[in-house]
């Protein structure tokens, strides 16, 4: 209830600060008889770790997970899976600065207001390191999916600032340190991000992630609509202030004639809906996109107060990402992998396995 | 757990089909003592109503909302607050062809798939008219929030289909059937619905909410964020694609420098973070925007398919919104106000009331 | 969150006064496809409704149910079920003196201090009436339960005061005004209950309920065991003061060789654990017992005191029942057919439907 | 939702098995600013440790706990408190038979049947080492009981099979190995654990909590109400069969003028009602009374059957303990501390603070 729990049946509720003794994580209701590993969680958590290349944070985290529950034989059990993650690179260094001031665009002031003290090393539990243990969890989503109900879900970064991707080349994404699917644009991107390094600033992105494969059916009216818990899922991940389905806000401008997927017999004619109508999965693609905001903790001073409310000039020294949403393609991917989950779980729980009570259409 | 429940502490479950005897909710968790009626909902519930210009549809329904429980010599008691609105336009139709096809857009695929049946009358709980009771919950919500802690909570119709309202005059809002707050915009946005109508289409919208006056602290880290939770809420709405915090998408291509929200002692220099820093509100007005899809009950013909998997060729007759976007004002408010309320219970059970433990800082 | 719901999956929430305007209910959850309509809840209804004996409180009531929405054709439709029961016998009274006295071991005081308010016209929400709406909701569970998995949920009344029941003929339990199901005890019980009546006082009672057909493997590990829901479930009736499941408080003298149930393949040959074994159902019979105390509300004066904290001497007059006991068994099987009922499709949602991994051995 | 979390607004979600790698917990919802450190935690679970005397299983287990999130500069920040508890005396041993066969009265079966595998080590989740975790959390809501709102804790044995405490002396309780708060009873206790423990058998035991200075106000009506989840909670603890509150079972033969606690500006004149009226604390002290059964786990043999289904004569060798109601005593206390915690932060959310609208009456 107080908000690190997410998902109903399939449940991941995380601890852990930025600079404390080690994150953790307890998956609740994961279906019994998965076959299950470290290392099928090691391979999305090595996608997401700091310092793989020169445009992420050089804080070097191992990031290595450990299953200390719910696990037996190989296999889950059923029961609850606890997963940790050591901090191993918790670099000494003097904190009476930033235990004193606000850092601007930062959660040190809301923090604080909420609870009157913050672990103030590294952002505390506001770091989105957080999210390495969503990526752990999204994993074993993942992998139940996959080999369930056939899902697959993948993500790629389609706008890194001004730039651009154009094509859509599932091949590449994994080719590039950006998660780019567009080759042609990758020594671009690396060219804006050696300057903006230079230059101390940072910049925005946008995530787009597909889950493929998803039966109709999943999704549940009014509030838990499959969309909305999505939403609610995607916009939780540190720095995104935006969240589409589908055409998303594009679908201001159309009209009615355009936005609607027409039907026939071998499928959708389109995929405006982004897959989900009235809440629920189509059997269409799962269509989502995010905005992720510039981070904030630049060399370049800022103004800002202190805890007395005086005047102060903020820089942020350390190791940061200036672009936050390059590494946050598996983060969202894992989130979308939660999410789908539940559903599924959920749906199961009132319905009973999805069936084809009616034709499922073919896909577009 | 089946979806029709929303918030944690101020809990709104609603029930009810379009066409069915009536619509229904339960608010559990309204503190007790706040002076309470039938009017107080009934003025929210008036905005929304349908019928009330002749750019919305003109099915008639009254919309009297009755409480049966929960209020007491004209006060809340703290026990549940039963509320209802009996349907009264019903008009009996021949529903043998809605029954047998699927309406491109529409809910009534996903349903039928989700559940093997489907009450196929008006669209039967997947319409927007169960949004009604919405409004009524989201009534109470806003009138403890500005009794008890000054908040106001407006919103209005930013953009409609190509046309874009260009100044922000919350005298305007009400003074035009659109919730257009740039009177200059206003002809032309009727002439454009007039031509829409007679086409047979219907067009998108964006709606924008703006909350004042809301306390630093409220959110939960990390999964159920200020602005997670109101994403949610906001993309449970029917027809709503896109939400965004903020500077939202126009993120993507700022600099850290330029979206940093710089403080000062008199206030934040800039709002782009839209009042929510780490999840958890700053003081600043909180600022959503959602992407609102045209309908899809057309009279111009659709591809679709019958529930035995035929192709068909779907007219939609009745009496729609030709843009459904024009009626969502007040209940994205009414959503903005049940989750505001639900967190400012949530930070007083876990921190007791909110207090201002560090200086709050002016607002821009 | 405030307590007015109850189930995960099968989520049973009520509102309602005993004199406000109506009770009501929304059941969330219900699988689509179920046979329903009022009928159906009515029996139910009738058994536990006031007025059928002389021994009973002479408050007549017809508590007749409605289905507002979810039902379609006669059949569920997997959307939130809205039930209303009008209160048809609210008696215009005089209430100044009781809005001004605390009723000694009622819920007045408690009311009181917790909300500062409290609707005194019968209890207001305290009221045994409430438990109206859960007979209600129990019956579609109890109906599901039978039609899909052969589950019969029965109860009846085992003690009232010092009389004990000595013959379980379940045929014998709806022949007598007690649900008693040992007919050589009624004449006895008869006689109590009128000298009960003629004195003033009031009495308590034992009720015990059974589940047949319940499968293996229902119940969550390790605080939603199905024991600790039903313990749950059941306390929350009111006027209930102690709950045990199987052998209960008998087993804090019984040896564990004793105790255990021997298994056989054909069978336990014993049921102590009274059908549940580390919190998940065995296969046999659910038997749990409850003990529900003596109403308060008595003619004879009791000492209490008034809102200004004066002593006074307080005399219920008005229809009450003598022994509250005697209308609970209808409640108790409610409330084990929603516990079951919820419980099952929480073992469907994770696990799949119930199946047999290994041989399920006979019953006793 | 899969059952491993208990409590609303302060939350614990436990994991680990008996054989596994470690035990964990994870509270959210702590209130910011109390101070907090594991020696907090250790006294408690040193008393529930096993192997303090003969008379427990001679398992060694040093329980040592260690805190990894949500506690900064020794004080609790408001975000998720992490717990672990390595297990260290894993024995190894032959595990081939109990992997074959079901242990009567045991949750092998009826794991086996929920999830189709099982970690038959000790156990797995089963276990009642799993308690240990909730003697911890029950800790961190004890200490803020206790500084916020003076609320005092204490429970004691009152029945050893048989021999019954006769006497209530708070100062004996933690004299002897039992818990027990008769002096004169224990050599008694001593020399019938120690034939027992010669006989190869094992007996039950009665659990009495008290909760002292709990303030009126606590509890959420209806099905919420504070014995309910005080049963709920204590009926989740390994064994339990029964649970009581004030007068329990006792009332099915009181009368009406006897079990009501009359009230005068003194206070209530008896305490049959356990401290809660309409499922709402009073102000009397809180009485719970839990009866634990034998455990299962004898040298004697039992019949059982095989997975395949096949007869088999099941002894179980190993360190168990005769009475496993010894340990009971610092769990059920545990609970009962959760409980009140979580019921006092829910009433804040809603209600604000507790407060005093009406005189709170003297306690007898």
């Amino acid at each position: 209830m107080s908000g690190n729990s997410f998902g109903k049946l399939f449940t991941v509720t995380t601890f852990g600060e930025s600079h404390g003794a080690a994150l953790g994580c307890i998956i609740d209701g994961c279906p019994p008889g998965l076959e299950l590993s470290e290392a099928d969680m090691q391979a999305d958590l090595d996608r997401r770790k700091p310092g793989t290349s020169r445009h992420t944070t050089q804080r070097r985290e191992a990031d290595e997970v450990r299953i200390l529950s719910g696990v037996f034989e190989g296999k889950t059990t059923g029961t609850p899976i606890g997963l940790i993650i050591e901090n191993t690179d918790q670099r000494s260094k003097d904190y009476s600065k930033i235990s004193e001031q606000f850092r601007p665009a930062h959660a040190d002031y809301t923090y604080m207001h909420k609870y009157g003290v913050r672990d103030y090393r590294g952002g505390g539990r506001s770091s989105a390191r957080e999210t390495a243990m969503r990526v752990a969890a999204g994993a074993v989503a993942r992998k139940f999916l996959e080999q369930r109900l056939g899902i697959r879900i993948r993500g790629y970064l389609s706008e890194l600032g001004p730039i651009r991707a154009e094509k859509l080349d599932w091949e590449q994404v994994h080719q590039n340190p950006f998660f780019c699917p567009d080759a042609d644009k990758v020594p671009e991107m690396e060219a804006y991000m050696d300057a903006l390094r230079k230059e101390g600033d940072s910049i925005g992105a946008r995530i787009n992630v597909v889950a493929e494969g998803v039966p109709p059916g999943l999704g549940e009216p009014v509030f838990d609509r499959l969309d909305a818990d999505l939403a609610h899922a995607l916009m939780s991940i540190n720095a995104v202030k935006g969240v589409e389905i589908g055409a998303g806000f594009g679908c201001v401008a159309q009209k009615g004639t355009k936005h609607r997927d027409e039907m026939t017999p071998e499928g959708f004619l389109s995929n405006h809906a982004g897959g989900v109508l009235g809440g629920i999965s189509s059997g269409q693609p799962i269509l989502a996109s995010i905005a992720l905001k510039p981070t904030s903790s630049l060399r370049l001073p800022g103004r800002s107060i202190d805890v007395n409310g005086n005047p102060v000039e903020v820089i942020t020294t350390g190791r940061h990402d200036p672009c936050v949403g390059i590494r946050a393609t598996p983060i969202a991917e894992a989130m979308m992998a939660i999410v789908l989950m539940d559903h599924y779980l959920r749906h199961r729980g009132q319905n009973g396995d999805v069936t084809v009570s009616t034709p499922v259409i073919g896909q577009l």
